[in-house]
């Protein structure tokens, strides 16, 4: 226990894989006296916390079990009794998932902060269809959007196909109908498109289709959240077997054919 | 050695101190026969790599002191030679930097290639920044785009502007006065902007600026490459101070005026 000041160390915990997180995330962990958990993290991270008391703060979209003032307080709380708190974040913490509000919140109260990078599951999510993201034959840059618009509103979807950067779409499955009904008023049907759930995890599965094809193929395979959505003609360069809902290894990919 | 199949493994270095790796890159790097390092990379991920031949690649933009052609051989012979060889990338290996034509050239030749994630700096300058790249009152997400045009073509600023997404944009400090004028025509002046210099490194340098001065004071302060620029009112949220040159740690931000 850290009996001089306390702090908060903002972590990102990555999309899954326990070795996915960095080596400054476990180090963290390591001396951690109390760790906030989010249910989008691997649970399992808590074995590299081994100090530390665990406190689970779930909130999963739609579904308010924790409510975010509660989590800010918890954190200030214990920060200002001199000590060492880890609030865990799936994927990485500066990517949606309200990080802007919680330090915010710290900062008022006067709480060091450190913030410490992770993987994105859309990352994990490229790697797992063994793609660039940015494949400078086909585009200039990816956009991370959330779909989830009861926290940033609705994207305008015309816009953001307008740019021709590949789309990494968050939160995104409720809505897939008509978040793909409203790329296709700009982009064509043939669009490649892939929706990746539990990126990064031993879960992981994987869909490649076309945009028109969209959601139907997601509804039909039974993919559900947390997933990625992926747009864009870079991700026609997957190799990965059409339809493929295994979690094939990427070693695999070199004979599969090329899509 | 390994005396089986030889692989690949697509390696994210991450934005340069060592701890910010990941723990599966690690894992790869003890074990590699062959590293083929980018000259982004931190050049001390060598000593993680002890068995390992060390190859230099550098190829830095405008400068091509390696041609990908060259490196692209040199990738597929050792592996098919049976060896472990780690391609280290700075960043995040899915994102820019030629990832796309180096897997189409390894699966061609039916060469196994794993995919590590990494940090890219894009989200280790927002943590220097002590900033969500999201924050959830300002946009629905960020681009992250080039404007190394020889690479991948002039980007539509405009259309990137009608997003309303935070803008992190890659290699652009050699065309730093021209993109920021192509933004001023879609967005306000006081629009908050940034620049991170060798952000997530020990040399991590910043400037929190407007949109109309960013060109003025990244030059008057003497910001160059490698450098992130970042755009959006979601950079308003720093705490950093402004127009600092310092490399302020995190813990800082608490006592630091509000931006």
């Amino acid at each position: 226990m850290n009996t001089n000041s306390g702090k908060v160390t903002l972590l990102s915990a990555g999309p899954g894989e326990l070795d996915l997180l960095t080596l400054r995330a476990a180090k963290a962990l390591a001396v951690a006296d109390v760790v906030l958990l989010d249910d989008l993290a691997n649970p399992e991270i808590v074995s590299l916390a081994p100090q530390a008391r665990v406190i689970r703060v779930g909130k999963r979209g739609g579904c308010r079990s924790t409510p975010q003032a509660f989590i800010e307080r918890l954190m200030r709380r214990y920060a200002q009794k001199g000590l060492h708190v880890v609030r865990v974040k799936g994927g990485e913490a500066l990517l949606f998932g309200r990080a802007g509000e919680e330090l915010a919140s710290l900062r008022e109260a006067g709480i060091a902060v450190e913030i410490v990078n992770g993987i994105s599951s859309g990352f994990a999510a490229a790697a797992g269809l063994g793609i660039s993201l940015t494949h400078r034959r086909h585009c200039h840059g990816v956009t991370f959007v959330t779909a989830h618009t009861e926290d940033h509103g609705e994207p305008d979807w015309a816009a953001l196909a307008a740019t021709r950067t590949t789309l990494a779409i968050y939160m995104g499955m409720r809505r897939i109908g008509s978040l793909a009904a409203a790329l296709l008023e700009s982009l064509p049907g043939h669009t490649p498109a892939a929706v990746v759930q539990w990126a990064g995890s031993i879960h992981e599965r994987r869909l490649l289709t076309r945009l028109e094809r969209l959601a139907a193929d997601a509804d039909d395979a039974g993919f559900g959240s947390p997933a990625v959505i992926l747009v864009g003609d870079a991700i026609g360069e997957s190799v990965q077997a059409l339809w493929s809902q295994d979690a094939a290894s990427c070693d695999d990919a070199a004979s599969a054919r090329a899509a």
